[in-house]
């Protein structure tokens, strides 16, 4: 399976295409990370990052797209962005009715290194190391999003095919 | 001018459509609330969210778009799903280009009753005055949406056309 991984924001949104299956080797497909600039208002922000978020979804073609999970205590300063974000990245994909799972922070460190608390430069070693990389991708958010569409592929995609099932039963009903 | 304003919510999204100028009386031409239901994945109320705010751009054709500013400091339990509904109406309004303004619930009790601590009952006499309408638009996201919309309208939209205007000299850079 095809995984687009996001790790939103509204400064750097990173994004982070992953092949494969459990039990196999893993192969990167593409990363990148779209930024805006803070000196745009926030409409044309979120506006830029659906467009870019929409033209990997084209490109790509995942069978699943895995979003980091925010929650209401992160950081204050950017929580606002970071949730619209987020939101903007979850309905690009289930527009396309793509199924989409939440994965937090402590479960994609947990599933990449074993450890629910590990650190940026852990967790960056290990995608690294997962994906066969020559090097560490940069910045920490494309990472981050490597390390979504790892664990996505790793918990066998169980409840993004479960809400699928779910969605499909609603359109039918 | 015509405004839309939306107060945002991802169990309830309120819109209501007021045209007027400052110094005239204004005009209620729609009003309605936009539900989902808390069973639904979030993504999914988010494009059911998208779908209601596009039928009504389509159907009014508003001059500008009006929406409650959220605070990270608002009610925890809600303030997510209201910030991502908050972000998908941007994108809405934005990707058409429509100057947008987020005006603070302060703000708006101000507008409307000179009051900023007014609250839901007081805002909602004031814009059933306001419109003349023989009875209070519920629920209290209906008549919040109003609200916002005659602020917008009452404060000339000054910052929208400010935004408008540096949305467009930065197209065109």
């Amino acid at each position: 399976m095809r995984v687009l991984g996001i790790d939103p924001g509204l400064t750097r949104c990173g994004m982070g295409v992953v092949d494969g299956t459990v039990g196999r080797p893993l192969t990167l497909v593409d990363v990148n990370v779209i930024r805006t600039p803070s000196a745009w208002a926030v409409p044309e922000r979120l506006v830029y990052i659906e467009k870019g978020i929409e033209a990997r979804l084209d490109e790509h073609q995942p069978d699943a797209v895995a979003i980091e999970r925010i929650f209401a205590r992160s950081d204050v300063s950017t929580i606002m962005g970071t949730a619209q974000a987020a939101g903007v990245a979850m309905v690009c994909a289930a527009r396309r009715g793509l199924p989409i799972a939440l994965h937090t922070p402590s479960e994609v460190k947990a599933a990449v290194s074993g450890n629910g608390r590990a650190d940026k430069a852990q967790v960056g070693a290990m995608v690294t190391r997962i994906l066969r990389l020559d090097a560490m991708p940069k910045p920490a958010d494309a990472a981050d999003a490597l390390a979504l569409a790892i664990t996505h592929i790793w918990r066998g995609g169980a409840q993004s095919r479960i809400d699928a099932a779910l969605a499909a039963a609603r359109t039918r009903a």
